[in-house]
């Protein structure tokens, strides 16, 4: 018997193949699931079942293209929500023998209606669980979020406080396999480490030192969650069922005059670094580094958006695909291949980035204008936490729906931890017609390892 | 400019990527046509145009699914036989610009009638023909067959010398870029080069040096070729367009138990190394090995046959499974894992099929028996070259339709020109319920070497 | 922080990678290391560290080779066997920080003197142990042999149960990462999982619920476990170090003219299947497929040995290569590529084994005669446990030297398990000059299953 | 037969693998050769024989490290200059077998007195060349430098005249295979095509329609070419021979307490592209955008320089270590792992290049200061034909010899064709103290493009 984990970098999605005795389960594939059929038959097995932990609202599952290419049967929990068209519905006591090996359904409900986990037994040897797959129930360091329910916060926490009692009766013994890592918009609390048992949370994960269900209850409703606009668009897609991606993904490279013919009806997505960004870039490009994909994008396109990439070469624009294919955005019409010098070489317009240091910012606070504002993007609980004084906040992920509160001629220094996701904001202001905007690299992190003061 | 080769090994079949300035064209793409997109990919060149040099009857074309994935427009010559529906016609003197080069059509009819061949032209620098891609008008140290026509035979014979000496216009310097290497059904002189040009064929190709054209069509009408039933199936197929490959391709590993249930229903195919076979295999199985299936397949498989393979592992399986769906054959339920020993430890039935060397069949020929026969499954032309005396002719494709020539009672000891051949037919006649059969190894090649009487 | 394990198929060997804030070290590393360097630098890690569990004696250490690759310092146990020459002595208590986690070490003797465990800390996060490297202290389901130092044999089994007291304080809650799986020959009741925890082992492996020390040692010595010669070899060469891996790996085909030159003094080694080498083979060649290689290879070849292999393809005779390589086999001169049947038709000898099957061999052993013996050569647990009433049994691995006590005149029917390892026995008695041999294909497994009397 | 060819990109060389009936011949191996063996393999060849078309000054020979991998025996034409320690001397007229082709020796001197010629001939089919390896004797579009015995001029000029004669004399039906392409350094006028023959360069390549002897030297000698101080390192070394690469070559991840360790003694080369370096980058670090190393690093690196690489990821470091191994830098202690956003938020200083476009460059030259310098960085060739009117010219190779020409407290803005190579200029300057540099983006082609006047 095997368990191979399949790491989903920038989502920090975790998938599993479960193989024994010629047979293969998968557990939460994602959408571009060649790799479960390629391990399990390098172990000489054949996919025979796949099981959902529960509807993912930050992928796309790929659950129905894995069915439609092996024909093995997809199992999820019961989902009040609606009907999982390509799944049948598996519940609490439920046994599936792959193999040698048999895998035993519990509801744990919580995270959302529908969330399983599933026991992993080895039936030649030993009656107690010796791994268990949560789902978005537990992981390692934190438990599942509770905000998709505004409306049931207290119930939903409280459900998912039993369902973690009822996982951990499975025994200290038992490894854990949960859906998410650290990285991952699915928890914030997670520890960055990729292995663990019941025993090891049950005596360290913080969620699970409460002891008492309302104390645990509390905690919960005090979380506060970001919760990007493509999740929606996740949910239903996961009901009905993804389509198999191209192959193969990558975009085509395009000449100049090919790009200007396709742009003007395009998003144009600069996945190079935040540093090439800040160095020079095409006009009305959106920054979004290809390690950054998988947790903004989804805060600045929409599902239909025709999008060309701007990326330094063939490698970088066929990672960025999968990364937006991932997460449902497949409208790619190809990526621009010159160089921004060559670029800029043809006579055509390119736009730069100015960068700024912590001192110039001092400098800048100590002699306050009307007309500059210090822009900080981080999210509200990292602004809370600590700050620079005088500097107006206002969410990454929130600045398309937010311009209006900004004056466009106004100069601004955007900030955020490191400059990272400042330089995405800083695009979305250039795009928007801003045009004295600078970045402040190092940011939240400079300032404090200058040892300038906050609050 | 660059061109890129891209070699299918079995049926020896050359396709080519054609690059420049951003832009590629593809001649003669193959069933599994994401590497024309890769190769075009690595040198920043986006698919514009494909080009068919003639209807393949030998291997489905890729030519509908590489233009469904690239948004190229496909070009095909004036087909009388019908419409090639995914393809627009291009004739004599049509002229394709893909980024700095050219390409101009040549019309070559003969080996089909809607051969065409492409004159390759550097607009930066000469005006001389660079390099001419011929299709299966002209190879290397061979010109095309024309005998898809037979009612036709002396006026296809003609119209190819005419459309060779079109094609010799193009000057010494052109690079030579047929659809076929050595190795191929299309053609048996082919040379075991992999390069030639204009001038060299000129000067050294053997059909070249023939100068008359009535020379030329006598010769062609005597040529004898084979057509493998699958031919008709391919010029049906490549006139609709073929359904893309799915990904991945690799047949899934069954279990004893699974294969049992879904042996009924299908072909068994060995595609272990013919060795594998004679030292042990299933019964009722074929034996074909992977570097043979290509040119063997077509013979015994019919299109809709569901198939189950038994290999190695699961890269010779996905290897097989490659070879058989670019002929056309798709329908694989998954390949045997256990290994003979493992299968035969598990009580199942295998068989055996008994090996001779030259000493032992001619002990056999000295004390003829009536019940023993020397089965010789070599093409026509080869046994009419040598044979041993007293063998009997069979080609090894035409004899599943020709068992009831022969008497399940007696004893068969199977050759060819190695081995190889032999093992395929010998499996042909143990599935037919011979169970007299044994193989000559080394067969024809054995028997010349050790200095045996020929006639 | 991650955990990655490197299995070698085969030697069913286990390594570990554990990376951390940007270092990494290494737990047991094979001699093909660059997977190591490779994996650590997925994750951005550079090797700081690398640990040796004990004196491998069934593999080559890569320690010292990757030590020269990353100038990360070695440590092993005390070792009073001899130095470890490219290695620090490293002992109870001893601790080492790999980024942002903690090593500690645990001497646990008894399979080796040197034998050390590494309890995984992670700093972060918790006091208890994450997991545990046990190296052949701790398998799944199975403890280490001790059968190495047979003139201590009780007090080194004693050590042992005092070690594995000492690892299961570290708390159930602990992953178990150890140094073999099944498969491997240090260890024959080893569980068919790759996974699992102390409490897991604690629970149900057999040897943990013996609970009395003088009980454990009883059940240890009475043991048998099995010694290959090359044991010896390794334990020399993993004092001084290894050399680097020639780069690339992979042996040269070779013509039939470059073969017959070379052939004289090699060892001819057929790595292709046991079926193939049943339909056709090599004359003198011995039969090692390629997945037997590890088991087997160091049972018949001497260190300094010559070796030609018989293979398949390129892909075979590369991984036959990185078998041999991993146990201290280098002197590879390439392999033949021609196939069995291009060989035989060049007029060259080939030998072939005749495959019986059970019903064979009761027809034979109903009509018993004084000069045949069916020979099993399974070893002498599996025999005494079940066996074909009149099999001769002699150990396939002590075979070479027991050759005497056969008579070669003598027709020799070979059996084992499922006729795997009877095919390399038979070879070995073909190569001795015994040529009236064959071989049951099934052997005892057909036998049983068929349900023929046994005892 | 077949001949692969293997392209380097960035240096832009060509070797080739020559394969025949289970032989083969490399001429020209680049440092980096399993390749080779690889693709001879994959054919079922051996390499047999290295041929080196002369003494390699751009890039550092494979043939030492090629041989003893191999065995196969090392060619070379008779070199005045020193023996080549690893090669025996091949003179014209030698003749050698590889499978079933011939390769004959031309001795074609002119771009070095040791150059040769390789004719390759079918043996089964004609008698004329089929293709020929000329070196750096004949590219495509152009012929070799003349350049390198300054006090010969005129004589080596008239030596390839003559060498090229004979090329000639081979046929027009010769496929040409040279060790350079478009982008070497070792020459400036080649095509941009990759395939030729001689009958083509016979008919269109400009240097060979210059008719008389006399004329051709002249031409040459009128040339200019540049020799970065790397050429002499190179041609010591192939003459004594290369070390082996080390395997794996990439370079190891440093984290930022191990860099800052390691970075005193370094020279730190950021290889990401020239758009990063402008954004933001280390301190003191040279920009040398990993596609510009192989042209520039020559210029600015020892051969005895330790490395430390900024690169974005681990590829793009294994790539530059690739890059700068083949011509001779080995000695690389890593690279830095953190992007320059963090880097920057834990405090450590950046720096960035402000970036101008043309109409600010028109605007500075309008107000003439005495303090600014518009420095142009191309060749001087490229300066002769076409400058910004004002513009100072200093090569950027020679501009780390030239500093003291350059006031450090002006301000330079710094333009090239593209801005690209002005990129790595502005980095020198950066280095040696500068502190008022900037960018010009686009630099001659914008200028151009957007109209501005030239002289």
């Amino acid at each position: 018997m095997f368990v191979e984990k399949v790491k989903s970098a920038g989502l920090a999605h975790l998938s599993y193949v479960i193989g024994s005795a010629g047979e293969a389960a998968v557990v939460d594939p994602r959408r571009d699931c060649a790799v479960y059929i390629e391990l399990a038959a390098a172990q000489h097995c054949r996919i025979t079942h796949i099981f959902e932990t529960h509807r993912n609202e930050d992928l796309v599952s790929g659950a129905s293209v894995l069915s439609a290419l092996t024909g093995a049967a997809v199992y999820h929990g019961p989902n009040p929500a609606g009907e999982v068209v390509y799944a049948s519905t598996a519940v609490e006591g439920d046994e599936f023998g792959i193999g040698k090996v048999r895998l035993r359904v519990l509801e744990t409900p919580g995270h959302t209606d529908d969330s399983l986990s599933f026991a992993l037994y080895d039936t030649d040897f030993g009656e107690q669980a010796v791994a268990v797959f949560t789902g978005d129930a537990l992981f390692v360091g934190d438990v599942g979020r509770t905000d998709f329910y505004p409306d049931r916060a207290e119930e939903v926490a409280g459900l998912l406080y039993d369902s973690l009692q009822k996982i951990l009766q499975l025994g200290d013994q038992a490894i854990l396999y949960p859906a998410h890592g650290a990285g991952s918009v699915c928890g914030s609390g997670m520890a960055d480490r990729e292995l663990s048992t019941l025993g090891y949370e049950r005596m360290n994960n913080p969620r699970l030192q409460i002891e008492r269900r309302e104390a645990f209850i509390e905690a919960k409703i005090a979380e506060h969650h970001l919760q990007p606009p493509y999740f929606r668009h996740m949910e239903e897609l996961n009901l009905s069922g993804a389509s198999p991606l191209r192959h193969p993904l990558a975009p085509a490279p395009l000449t100049s005059q090919r790009f200007k013919e396709l742009r003007q009806d395009c998003v144009l997505l600069d996945v190079r670094s935040a540093s090439s960004f800040l160095g020079a870039h095409l006009p009305d490009s959106l920054a979004l580094p290809v390690t950054m994909i998988s947790a903004f994008a989804g805060w600045f396109l929409e599902p239909g958006d025709e999008l060309i990439l701007v990326a330094n070469d063939t490698e970088q624009a066929a990672l960025a695909a999968l990364h937006l294919a991932r997460i449902g955005y497949d409208r790619i019409q190809g990526f621009l291949a010159p160089s921004l010098a060559a670029w800029a070489a043809a006579g055509e317009a390119f736009g730069t980035l100015p960068v700024v240091d912590a001192h110039t910012v001092r400098g800048r606070r100590q002699e306050p204008r009307d007309d500059w504002t210090l822009l900080d993007v981080r999210d509200e609980e990292e602004f809370a936490q600590v700050s620079i004084p005088g500097a107006r906040h206002l969410y990454v992920g929130e600045l398309p729906g937010s311009l209006a509160e900004l004056a466009p001629e106004s100069a601004y220094t955007v900030m955020c931890g490191s400059g990272a996701r400042a330089t995405i904001a800083a695009s979305v202001l250039l795009r928007a017609g801003f045009d004295k905007v600078d970045l402040f690299l190092g940011s939240m992190g400079a300032w404090k390892s200058v040892g300038f003061s906050t609050e």
